[in-house]
């Protein structure tokens, strides 16, 4: 049998981050992306996600390089880890290598990686893979796409894009690159599902421009403060100038975006009007003060959100303010958003978000640019990626009615083995992909069982019920219950006595509850009272906290 | 000093549930309404919020009643809990009457109240209080909003309440009733704030309709899903009737559907065509079904979430099934509505949701309608009632805009007794009104240490530390660790270990560490250890869990 190429995604599908990609051809592996995922509202105090990425360890010697396709966490996150366990070389564009080595060199492990700076259409060669980046439009500068010219055919990779016409910084989704480099037609298409459930087209970024370019002339006397998130870099560009067309000095607070000003700024991404910044402290009368500041997704140590509450070192807001959120809520920070709001309100500024103005729009191209970019590449195979199963599922169908035949469509899930010989495709047994939780500093210990544990307790708390029992398996002192979380000792004190009582009654009933069973068992006497236990708060309650006998010999 | 009216919200301020409010004039007192609040995500294992009524129930000698605007459960669903300490009558229109009387008898308190049912522009004298009721557009028949007539002047308070022209089931809000009704003038607006975050109108339910109609036009092949609000009455008269258009029977899955269509059935509410309704487990061909559900929420024990996790008893979701989510998502529930969203389509299913077609508006009015409203009522003084912190902010701004005298807004806590003696108005001492939260048969007795409790278990889980010690104060044993949602005790048999050489380690340094305290301040010495355990848990993973050492005597 031939070679065969085979496309196995780690992480992104099923899923809104860790995107990270495997492309195999026969022995030969490069990877695409490697992002981190931040935690769903029910992975109980987890800081991060990350892919699996034991295959590429495992498989290391094989391994060609890295590519990247743009500098949001989700898309080079992952790097610090992966990189305490594989050396290799890594492949960008000049400000995503950027981001990259202050990354790497924070978390010490620069060393590991050698690290190419790439133009936004150069290519270069992996193996049998040549690579060719190709310029799109999204919410970071230096996004590419990839063109992947394998033995098999070539496979198109659009990283993440929209069609905007009239981007901020200029730079537009180049298909026609993409023609170019396929003259033989493509076998793959991999493309970015995020807004399937989206009709139409996403706004172009000039209508925040003009949007912000109204609310500022409206703001007169105030000071303004914008909320935006760090790598937005095209939109701090916009409103740089537009702050000096306004007679305002710029103030930045919050760690994230004093950086990457910083950065772009030395790597000429932006261009700041000499005098314009100014420190957070200093002294600009507040109509002439404008303010950038992290915190769109009511984070809360960001700095809007220690404005909202009160524990900003330089900034109190007050009546005056203007505020303006430029940045989409990601689904489940919505609660910790609102509750940022109205503290703001509270403090008595006049805060702009949502649906008020349009001060942000997606990064991400809707259905209609899905649909362009299908009729422009014309995949014979499509693999939608970057979305949760029910984006998948759309684009799929788009996909479908766009003209690529049903049966070569592919929803896969994370660790899928997707192959072909270039004539047809079938599906390889999958590789681990399973999500890896990063607790503190535990990478992959915490498992699901202990992720329920914390479900439980965070709904009831719990109940440890300490059981002094003599040589004769005889109660040999009063029980004492510990208890957290579930009812505050000052209203409990009558029910932990009835509990008590509960455990004293089982040692009187004698032979039928515990005493029968020996020392050796006590394992199983304390299943006895956990279950005894767990019925007599759930009766007295209607409540289920965690119970947990101990029995101890004196 | 002459009598005075006082207004005090007891819940609706500063969030979106749990509406009541206090009505005083002299020693007589009225309520309107009295709801609760689905808990926020903060609220660990709370299954409802009550509104504290300490202040009705002390005072209930002074209550000549208690006026429904509607039959939504954040208006009514408190009143199970009220009448178990009060006993009083109860005002609304017909449907809302019909709700009240099940939900009392459900929860054996209906001999508590005296059920009196007044028509949608009907009028009661309570005491000093003369209220008229004036129908308002919202999403359940019989909503009213209410003047009251007081001896200070006219209060008009909304209800909940869109400006739909061409709603659903045909009820407009009056507003010139609302004109007729107060010939001199309004003293106080009390008005619904929940969009006051969206510009413009609230689009018509007309539209819902025209898009279902489309939609049922092109389902021609599998069954058709609908889930959507029970209480939503009308929406559910309008499926029913493009259901008969377009030739599919229909079928309800969901005890609280199945309930309110009954009794809107039996009330005249809900005209079904003879025949439609058929059984959850019929026999018809897919391409003439149609099956209402619950679970727009994604609440986990709805029908359509049991359809997702294929769980439902009768019904299993198929490849071909069309499902359209007919409601909004409410904050907070984005990422359990993902999930559901999520396996419906991996079952195969088509699913209409969000963006992808306008089938759901909202049951509240935006902005443009509150300004038709504060220009129709014209009030001296204005409180935005019915929504969080920044919609009643942007709706005291609207106001201003509209005209109040800036001085006459007043944003509201819940529990601030605003009055007025019809001349001028002022804030008297606030009454307690704080959230009253039921955790099981919990009432009121879990309280915000509970709940930090909970919240600190929910993210590292906790660790019981048991250290034998002898009557000399020396560690007569090994010590043990019982811990839970903390690390897999697979994964962290070294550290456990390691934890307990600690423990041994506080021992060994005998007059510095832990012998000099004496049994009697066995407390302290667990103090002691906790702070130990603590240190050395955050040293060695960087997380926090809940440490709790217990001494024993052996």
């Amino acid at each position: 049998m031939s070679k065969k190429l085979r496309i196995i995604p780690l992480g992104g599908l099923g899923e809104i981050g860790k995107n990270m990609t495997v492309l195999e051809y026969g022995r030969n592996m490069i990877v695409v992306d490697c992002g981190v995922m931040f935690p769903e509202s029910d992975m109980y105090g987890i800081d991060l996600v990350l892919p699996q990425f034991d295959y590429v360890v495992q498989n290391q010697d094989r391994l060609h390089g890295l590519v990247l396709t743009h500098g949001h966490m989700d898309h080079i996150g992952g790097l610090p880890y992966l990189l305490r366990q594989v050396k290799t070389s890594i492949y960008g564009t000049e400000l995503t290598i950027g981001m990259v080595r202050r990354k790497l060199e924070e978390d010490k492990v620069l060393q590991q990686a050698q690290l190419r700076v790439v133009g936004d259409d150069g290519a270069f060669q992996l193996g049998p893979f040549k690579i060719s980046f190709f310029p799109v439009a999204h919410s970071i500068p230096g996004s590419v796409g990839l063109v992947i010219d394998t033995p098999a055919g070539a496979v198109v990779h659009t990283g993440d894009y929209k069609l905007d016409e009239t981007p901020a910084g200029g730079r537009t989704t180049d298909l026609e690159r993409v023609r170019r480099l396929t003259p033989n037609g493509v076998l793959a298409l991999l493309a970015d599902s995020t807004n399937a459930d989206r009709p139409g087209r996403t706004p172009t970024e000039k209508v925040v421009a003009a949007e912000l370019d109204r609310l500022f002339a409206e703001a007169t006397q105030g000071r303004i403060i914008i909320a935006t998130f760090a790598s937005l870099l095209a939109r701090l560009q916009e409103i740089m100038l537009l702050a000096q067309k306004h007679g305002r000095k710029v103030a930045l607070t919050g760690r994230s975006l004093e950086e990457n000003v910083a950065l772009a700024r030395d790597m000429g991404y932006l261009k700041i009007p000499q005098g314009l910044l100014v420190e957070i402290g200093a002294r600009v009368p507040d109509k002439q003060l404008l303010i950038l500041a992290t915190g769109v997704q009511g984070e809360p140590r960001s700095a809007l959100n220690r404005m909202a509450q009160g524990e900003h070192r330089q900034l109190q807001v007050k009546r005056g303010d203007t505020i303006i959120i430029s940045g989409g809520v990601i689904p489940g920070n919505e609660e910790e958003v609102g509750r940022m709001l109205n503290k703001l309100f509270e403090r008595g500024a006049n805060v702009i978000y949502g649906k008020l103005a349009t001060v942000h729009v997606s990064g991400h191209g809707s259905r209609d640019e899905m649909r362009a970019v299908l009729e422009a590449v014309r995949p014979k195979y499509f693999i939608p990626v970057h979305g949760e199963t029910r984006h998948l599922h759309l684009h799929a169908r788009l996909a479908e009615n766009a003209g690529v035949a049903a049966e070569n469509v592919y929803i896969l899930n994370n660790g899928a083995a997707w192959a072909t010989d270039g004539q047809k495709a079938w599906l390889d047994k999958p590789v681990p992909a399973a999500d890896v939780f990063v607790d503190g500093r535990l990478i992959g210990e915490i498992g699901v069982r202990v992720m329920q544990d914390r479900r439980q307790l965070s709904q009831d708390g719990f109940i440890v019920a300490l059981i002094p029992v003599n040589a004769n398996n005889k109660l040999a002192g009063e029980p004492e219950i510990i208890s957290r979380g579930f009812v505050h000792p000052h209203n409990s004190a009558d029910l932990m006595q009835a509990a008590r009582q509960e455990i004293k009654r089982q040692f009187k009933r004698g032979k039928k509850g515990v005493a029968k069973e020996s020392v050796a068992e006590g394992r199983l006497a304390e299943g006895h009272f956990a279950e005894v236990l767990q019925n007599f708060f759930y009766r007295e309650t209607h409540s289920r906290p965690v119970v947990l006998p101990s029995i101890i010999q004196v």
